[in-house]
């Protein structure tokens, strides 16, 4: 893990935020690459669950929704942790985490391990991000940011299926940042206090539901795969019942094996009617779906939900490997080209000769406006290379003496260190069709 | 505008938030059609800003950063407005805007028009949203959601120029919601709560600071034009210093004509060196520059800043088109192709002819994996091209009962109205070249 954050440090992909003044705790900043593949997976999740269904929309709602869909949806209630105050050092904890945490005045002991320690009774303390809205700062402006995005869709139901024309099953997909005032956060990108969420609600008769949910865990599955990870990386962990959260009918982590151990890389819920309902007592407004014969039910919720940066490590994890090529390291991000933040890099040879610098800018210039690629003239060819391995980019293209004789130009392979020659004038095809071919991984299981 | 209004209510592309709780002020969800033209415009901005320049990275810094930020960027003491209370009807008002205004008691009459109303002094008030982060609320844990998302490419300034290897004049983008507690919000999408910023923060030599601010306001007038804004509808009016904002040097609006009239539509600004000599200041980390002969110097900031949903506003309001054809009205959206939600529909012209529908499915199957496109088989056929003509497709493809004798189908054009046949199998190809060639705009000046 060590490595992956200090290669996410060193290349730009990820710094500590607000770090001129000191650092925020758990959270993060993303830099030039990170911002790229972040962008990437994104995309990638929307392909899948939009561009390429007809059975799903998309939506995005506000963070701060009206403060009575918290109540309706149990957060306002339930959304809690158990926390205790030592009286003596002052400081808070996790009731339920004492083990991971230090005791303010001796660090090397846990709270309540120390004669000094003086703890509370365990209180429930809410994680939602709480603010006003409007002038006033009293009960009646008192709202929150969103935990998840969930509830914005839940709350849209009706307008969507009025304008969508759709009948069940349909699934409304949303991405965006989610805010949870987390206690202990920590562990890099894995318990932050802002993140990107992608879920995606599908909203299906009741006795489709238990169907539908082994549907969207294979779904799912299969989009990990297509992106690249490893078989014997992945695996599905289904809660029990004590687990499960109070609206779950059933919940399945898939999970991905990251140098922390196995650890949640996307949750599948069955929600039940939990939200609906509760929605339609808040609101008075009905949420439900007229079936074929006229019959009136409230539909049962399947939820594949995901954050951008979960994935983001596990594909960088998967990606990461190191190898002595030509009595040398090279450490190399295999990650997948539709995920890698750029897709070729454009090398002059000689960067002080003209005529190599003249062809590789008009080919730069030339490929950005189909991809993401790089000009790169600083350096050894060598080192510019082992740069382009760093941050994952699958082909680099490189202007040479024989190009100025015959216009061929040179393609490395990141993964197999193959080169060939190919025409300068078929550069920006053969990157099309590079991109667009299924991927066999060059990774081992 | 209250066309545009009722048409993106009607059409799924924006609606008011949290509606079945009663609303939530100036706060919007947007609907399918609304996120996939805020992609295309987000991803329009980014590729015109990042990709198809090697000056500038992007960047996504978190919205809660650390509370001194506000500090530094002068937000906490200066980013207020004034507000009045009225002791009778116990509402607050802004001062500089009681015409705006309805008095609590007579909502007929202004606040202070009347003999009950019993205004106070006028107060600042800040605009940042406040909340906590961790367990304890109180003053040391107070920090704020972000009103911009320039002051996190400020902080990151340092990191960004170790990793990029780059000299100035460098660019750092960025993408991201801001909020802000707007009193008086409203008119739709102009003044909103929580928007998605768009802004680029160029650092340049101080003496190139000028004819960098001349560059930028150019090019983004012209990223407007290239997406089909009409000229006679935009304008570049500079501010008078009286105007200014206290760190400007030179801030000048490029404005639309909007159904409320000419107003900001993106701003550009020379902040000068105000923000990072600020942050040098409070964080004691020096942002600053090498020249070429080994001086140190502190940039000044060139900024274009923009928000989604004032694009997306002009953007609808532009294309907005109604015509009689055929003695029938048609309203169209002329959105330019690479901004339109939906590229290509695809018709089978007789919904129960399966196989129309079997090559119907089939052409749909083939283009969803390469752009976002829509199988409509809903209706009569003249009905559903006046569907896609309100959402901005600017292709339907036609399968008829010509298609089964000699596999070619209709196109038609969304703006021309033009049909013409081509090959089925030719249809991706000619959608791929359609989208992109340049547009010849079909609107009048």
């Amino acid at each position: 893990m060590d490595q992956i954050v200090s290669l996410c440090r060193r290349r730009g992909f990820v710094f500590p935020s607000s770090e001129i003044y000191g650092g925020l705790g758990s959270t993060y900043d993303y830099g030039h690459y990170g911002v790229l593949a972040k962008n990437n997976i994104r995309n990638r999740w929307f392909e899948a669950m939009v561009q390429e269904r007809d059975d799903i929309v998309a939506i995005d709602s506000a963070i701060i929704l009206h403060p009575r869909v918290w109540e309706a949806s149990g957060h306002v209630e339930g959304f809690t942790d158990p926390l205790v105050d030592c009286r003596t050092c002052k400081l808070r904890f996790r009731a339920d985490k004492l083990e991971d945490a230090q005791c303010g005045r001796k660090p090397s002991k846990h709270p309540g391990e120390t004669p000094d320690c003086d703890l509370t009774e365990p209180r429930q303390f809410n994680l939602m991000f709480e603010t006003h809205v409007g002038p006033v700062q009293d009960t009646a402006s008192r709202a929150f940011l969103r935990p998840e995005t969930a509830q914005g869709i839940f709350i849209n139901l009706k307008n969507v299926l009025q304008i969508a024309r759709r009948k069940p099953a349909v699934g409304i997909a949303q991405v965006g940042k989610s805010f949870r005032n987390e206690i202990t956060p920590g562990n890099f990108l894995f318990r932050v206090r802002e993140f990107e969420q992608m879920e995606m609600e599908f909203f299906v008769p009741p006795d489709e539901a238990e169907r539908w949910y082994r549907y969207w865990i294979d779904e799912r599955m299969g989009w990990y795969r297509r992106y690249g990870l490893r078989e014997s990386k992945l695996r599905v962990r289904e809660h029990s019942e004590e687990e499960r959260s109070h609206y779950s009918r059933g919940t399945s982590d898939i999970e991905y094996d990251y140098p922390i151990g196995w650890s949640e890389l996307e949750g599948v819920a069955n929600r039940g009617d939990f939200d609906l309902t509760q929605h339609t007592q808040f609101s008075g407004t009905k949420l439900e779906y007229v079936g074929e014969g006229g019959e009136r039910y409230v539909p049962c919720v399947i939820e594949p939900a995901v954050s951008i940066e979960r994935i983001l490590v596990a594909m960088l994890v998967d990606a990461y490997d190191e190898e002595i090529v030509a009595e040398r390291q090279r450490t190399v991000l295999r990650l997948h080209p539709q995920i890698a933040p750029v897709k070729a890099a454009i090398l002059p040879l000689v960067a002080k000769d003209s005529e190599m610098v003249a062809r590789a800018r008009a080919l730069y210039e030339e490929l950005r406006l189909l991809h993401m690629v790089e000009y790169d003239d600083g350096g050894a060819i060598g080192r510019r290379y082992r740069r382009q391995d760093e941050i994952g980019t699958p082909f680099a293209f490189t202007i040479d003496d024989q190009t100025l004789a015959d216009d061929t130009i040179t393609v490395r392979d990141r993964d197999s260190l193959a080169q060939e020659r190919i025409s300068l004038s078929a550069a920006a095809d053969y990157l099309a069709d590079a991109l667009a071919r299924p991927w066999q991984t060059p990774k081992p299981a």
